[in-house]
């Protein structure tokens, strides 16, 4: 129980700001909606980053970078993508002390310049693929923010893509997609549902987004990130044509796919507790704790050797000796829990004696006393484990509250109370899924899947299952 | 001899360009003075950021990032810092449709927001020292604009500190210059010369500013980059004051650092030739290009079974099979020569009959023949001299073109027709050092030296040697 945090049970949402501020994740900032990212958050953020940037070589792709600030006509281009963007634009109009003729948007997204530069690199079939990445800031200026999961400025990787026929591109956006959810599996621990987004909740301009959704503690349903085919508009607009195999003039098919800082945001809302964070092993900045139990009488420098010894041991994991003198065990324990580290050794004067560490795990606290023969294998079974139990942990919550429905009528008051995920038929018909908003829900996802026959709302068939949410 | 390129003897500065475009480092951007940086230029960065980062982490910081755009108030805090930046500020007035109450900037530097989060932050003595470090773009609306070199938007990392002691802070400035000049003469294998900047010449805000810098081919002199003591009245302005270990409340000495994406001009134009560009190879996305050689007649599995054995001996390189169908290998050839690769790999049917291969060097050109058994030492061996070479033939440029003056009456004729460093006595006056611009000359750092008893321009006594060239 740590006190300084809101009761996770009652008030999720002040709970979750709480772990974000006292767990040193971000700081708020003097600029609206925008975070300071801490050391410790930003530690988070670059395990998961270099963990999706190798992955993004592996599959071909070479990052890049194009310019922050993208001429206002640009936007104006496509006729879905102005339209979906321009609420949410910041604009410089003035530079080196004068008025810009033309204005120019902070990027909310990269596609319109970047599609302007494959238009220049573009020539033949030959060229093709392209396959770029940039790791890159985003502005947009969204009414309500919180921190990580919506902010006005924000960090992500956004993958461009170009290539000569539908079925590629198509295969890319879903390989991409696939990475996702790996990533999201394997590192972050995350248990998450695939689908594509009705023409609502799509990105503005894609003709097809697929997106992958997780389940929060509180039951409510987080995009973790997407993946698109562009509209072949977009290359129309910026004159990207290619000599085909044939000596045709033809545009290419377009991809984008992005993953935000917002996946810090969900490992916060997915595993925490009420002493705080509780981060997966794979992107823990810190993997085990070291804390020197200093005792009255004891020489200094038979608990120095032993760490010594320790760290040696434990050179392979992400340590920290925390030996401040200024705080005692009791208050290191607590620290160290808000923060989330899987594993911490307690090192006394009493256990060095006895060739032993005692070790207390993050996710049931219990202590075990561990032999310092043993200690490598220990961490090394028990840092798996950890991770293990956490995407299992989740995996049962998510069915827990993933509930197959019939009506609208029947499962409304349930949506509204308890919140959770809600399996059910749709017609397709934009009407219908408007009457979500009324609940303050959305459909989050079309699944690949057809169990039930009927809309949830009116009497029409309906044309596969949807999954419905309330949402961040 | 590459008759794409500009003589680099006769007009360097069309030949720069020319070898930054046509090697596909970087392309022209729609935005007035934004390059893109293409995927090749990209890794070289990469590559000079990871090496940076690691010893910026091992020099005890952290990471963090702070928000892109500063409320423009911030910056009037600090006179000297608003006077300095002012003229070259990008300016967001308008954002979610709506004009803004206070205008945002576009960082040119994030002092002023990261001394207001350090205040924040710091209670006591024992907070002490914050040392963080951050990678970013920053936008600077700078007149003229050059790629890599001088550009509006372009990347950094900037660090930023706060110690209890003047002598602390200055130590942390001087150690990571000492770390830049690391980087320039081990990874970028390019000379430098540290000194400190004239108060002309010095960061707006600063006590102290350092710096190093380098000799371009055509003789100009390039700031590579600064390390600098932050003035006090940062702290004051943002009410960043500590309890210090006497009870008393005490302002902290900060210090600021950065190094940019200019590294990759000046690697461009330290060591490259008619043929394009030549890269060190620690710094070389591709360091051996394999070419295949299929001849008419031969048999294409023995080739690329010669080539998979090949990639197995090289794997602890990064290397690059150019297996193109539709180039020559003389086209090839000529477009490694231009991208700058140190070791090209020929591999023909007849070497391979022999269980040998062809080995041309970028420096001299010269092929030599090498056995299969032999191959991965010859790499090894060949990539460590010419990263040594390199630096070599660049210091003999740079001791050449290093002159030792008395009067500027007596030089200003051949610094304006040959370029080339000038060392000189110099009485530190403002006046004096004006002068230099009527032949477009600066001060680049003063020494930490005294050989010269008079200054250069007027009569007075020296208060220390001074380093004096055109510069870019």
């Amino acid at each position: 129980m740590n006190e300084q945090l809101a009761d996770i049970k009652k008030d999720f949402s002040q709970w979750y700001l709480d772990v974000v501020y006292k767990a040193e994740l971000a700081d708020q900032s003097p600029v609206r909606g925008c975070i300071v990212i801490r050391p410790y958050g930003y530690a988070i953020w670059e395990l998961i980053r270099d963990r999706l940037d190798t992955r993004i070589k592996a599959t071909g792709h070479q990052n890049a970078s194009f310019p922050l600030l993208i001429p206002e006509s640009f936007l104006k281009r496509e006729a879905e993508h102005v339209e979906g963007f321009s609420p949410e634009l910041a604009v410089v109009t003035h530079a080196g002390g004068k008025e810009l003729e033309e204005p120019l948007v902070v990027r909310p997204t990269s596609e319109t310049i970047i599609h302007y530069m494959f238009a220049r690199w573009l020539t033949s079939w030959r060229d093709l693929p392209i396959k770029i990445n940039q790791w890159a800031n985003v502005v947009r200026w969204e009414m309500r923010t919180r921190p990580f999961l919506r902010t006005t400025e924000f960090f992500w990787q956004e993958g461009h893509t170009a290539h000569e026929t539908a079925a590629e591109a198509e295969a890319e956006a879903r390989m991409m997609l696939k990475e996702y959810i790996d990533l999201a599996h394997e590192y972050l621990a995350i248990p998450v549902i695939a689908g594509r987004k009705s023409e609502h909740e799509k990105f503005p301009g894609a003709d097809l987004t697929l997106t992958y959704e997780a389940l929060m503690q509180d039951g409510k349903a987080l995009q973790m990130g997407t993946s698109h085919l562009i509209s072949q508009s977009f290359a129309r607009a910026f004159n990207m044509s290619f000599q085909d195999r044939n000596g045709q003039q033809a545009y290419p098919y377009l991809t984008s796919w992005g993953a935000t800082t917002r996946l810090v945001g969900a490992v916060v809302m997915t595993h925490g507790d009420q002493k705080g964070l509780i981060l997966p092993p794979k992107i823990a900045p810190i993997q085990v704790v070291i804390i020197p139990i200093y005792k009255a009488g004891t020489d200094a420098t038979v608990i120095n050797e032993a760490l010594e010894r320790i760290k040696q041991t434990l050179s392979p994991w992400r340590i920290h000796v925390d030996a401040a003198e200024n705080l005692t065990p009791g208050a290191k324990f607590y620290h160290w829990e808000l923060k989330g580290v899987p594993l911490r050794l307690e090192v006394g004067p009493r256990d060095i004696a006895q060739g032993q560490v005692v070790i207390a795990d993050r996710i049931t606290g219990k202590k075990q006393v561990v032999a310092h023969d043993d200690l490598a294998r220990f961490v090394d079974v028990s840092l798996e484990e950890m991770q293990t139990t956490l995407l299992e942990r989740a995996r049962q919550r998510l069915s827990a509250q993933w509930h197959k429905v019939a009506k609208l009528a029947d499962f409304a008051a349930q949506l509204e109370a308890d919140n959770g995920l809600y399996q059910a038929g749709w017609c397709g018909d934009a009407a219908c899924e408007a009457i979500l908003k009324q609940h303050k829900a959305t459909t989050r996802c079309l699944l690949n899947e057809k169990t039930l026959t009927v809309c949830f709302q009116c009497d029409k068939a309906s044309i596969g299952d949807v999954l419905i949410a309330k949402a961040y």
